[in-house]
């Protein structure tokens, strides 16, 4: 039987947890809850339910999982311990420095209702995370890099579109070349800010703007861009959409540690993901890891999960000896 | 209270092993089990025993897990079985098609003994594998490839030793860049097999040997090189050892997929290895899986399991809270 999901929050994530569960034969979207009125929202989903988001608990005998597509910011610190009193739910939490109070409130909720909840799932956190840790316990004597890019930053996009005079705008994160060759040279090397990452904005200015002042106020926006070599390029709006509408991203964990008697031997660990859609990516993950959801809680597992304790099995749906013939 | 861990087998990979162990603070090397008189061998580690072979079933009660370092055509496949009856255990057995049989027989063992043994643990099979499960759930639609090197092939190496009038050989697999960076690309390519590698093969000859003969014999070698494009060179014996001695080895898991409703989105993941010393890292894994055994035993699990079975979070001495704070 199909694995029965949910989808709370249609947009970028929604719409590709959306495309992700047609490329897996073992799932079915039975419905997509929204905060806007569902009789504007038209889905990619023949059969699939439109509702409110406010209806949603009356689902609760219907669906498997529920993944929660919201923001980091605000929705999703009120959504996942909300939801997981009546599902079990996956979410894409990634406000690194506050997972540990997420986790707590999720898991609390999680276990009073005998629901699991995977929550800081996508690629970082996510992937990054999952190789880190590998890389971690793997050469427990090391040093762990992540870099980030060539990708599109949202968050530095919006900063640059606050500006007075900008009309919109573009932001891409550029790991610098010679930082990660420097680290795979097995130099163990330590980075200021500046010396990882380079930041290239594409901007497109008000009638009369003027382009010299939007060009210094980005260049020493504390936080954003001060701390790092920033290219502006003013361009026209029409450039701006044909050649930067993608969200691509990616980037590279790298883990560089030493073995042997006398720490002579050196290895590098290196994982890379190069990715045309963030979004879709980071959809694709969350739907991997509500078959494990799914698995977990048909054991009789509750609580707060993240991917760091889900065994990579409970990821795929072939059984344990199909994954041993074909994978191991 | 430290993992109280044995090894059986003292070789490359034993010796490794007690390197490792040195390298994690939470684990403490009890004995070396060898099938040599235990007079003639010396180990690293103050405070170690170092027994024969047959005295460690009386080990069973002074031993948490007993990492087995023996090879995979004769050794593992009669001592996992085996010793699972007494202790958890952890092999690298890396004949990936008798995986499977190696699992049923070490399974039956471990359950009828209450015991974890945990088989195939190392770089390939291992991390690779991970990478290969992890890129199959994530990107569902698309292609796998797995490059090895550039590094030392024991298997190949021997097989150039076998051959009339060479005295020494060392033999390199190289990946062959062009069909990295085809894959890279994303076009999804299909290779022959000496599309993907080439074969370099460093060979000291025989006081009077014929080279022309000798290079004839190994190019045309079923199996092992006449799939290949084969270089190889002439040295002397002592090249050999000043320049040669290593072993190094690495490769490359890439996984290539589409997501989005047209498939329109392009993703590649790549997981690359580059490895000092091919034992000594496979030892490191070895022991990391050691620390999950010994925790699975503890919540009372049996059973043969794989890197596939297992949560990544049991491979840390870290907390569950520790890591998420840290690595998530």
């Amino acid at each position: 039987m199909s694995i029965r999901i949910g989808i709370l929050g249609y947009g970028n994530l929604g719409r590709g947890v959306e495309c992700a569960i047609r490329q897996n034969e073992d799932m079915q979207l039975k419905a997509v809850f929204t905060r806007r009125d569902p009789a504007s929202v038209s889905i990619l989903t023949e059969g699939a339910a439109v509702c409110h988001v406010d209806d949603a608990p009356g689902w609760k005998d219907r669906i498997d999982v529920l993944i929660l597509c919201g923001g980091s910011a605000t929705d999703l610190p009120e959504q996942t311990p909300e939801y997981v009193k009546y599902f079990n739910v996956i979410d894409s939490f990634d406000t690194h420095a506050k997972i540990p109070q997420h986790f707590e409130k999720v898991d609390a909720a999680a276990r009073a209702n005998s629901h699991v909840g995977i929550i800081s799932v996508g690629w970082d956190p996510g992937m990054f995370s999952l190789n880190r840790l590998y890389g971690n316990v793997i050469l427990p004597e090391g040093n762990d890099y992540t870099f980030w890019g060539k990708g599109v930053s949202q968050g530095h996009s919006d900063a640059l579109r606050r500006i007075e005079g900008v009309k919109n705008a573009k932001q891409y994160t550029i790991p610098v070349e010679s930082a990660l060759e420097a680290v795979r040279s097995g130099s163990n090397p330590e980075f200021t800010t500046r010396e990882k990452h380079t930041r290239e904005c594409f901007v497109v200015l008000e009638e009369g703007a003027d382009a010299a002042r939007v060009e210094q106020e980005i260049k020493t926006m504390p936080n954003y861009f001060a701390d790092y070599d920033t290219t502006v390029h003013f361009i026209s709006e029409e450039e701006l959409l044909t050649e930067h509408s993608g969200i691509p991203h990616g980037g590279f964990v790298l883990r560089s540690g030493v073995t042997g008697l006398d720490k002579e031997h050196k290895h590098l660990v290196e994982y890379r993901l190069k990715l045309d859609s963030n979004p879709e990516f980071t959809s694709s993950v969350l739907a991997a890891y509500a078959r494990a959801a799914h698995r977990l809680a048909g054991e009789g597992q509750s609580g707060c999960k993240t991917v760091f304790d889900i065994a990579p099995a409970y990821l795929s749906p072939k059984s344990g000896a199909e994954l041993r013939a074909a994978l191991l």
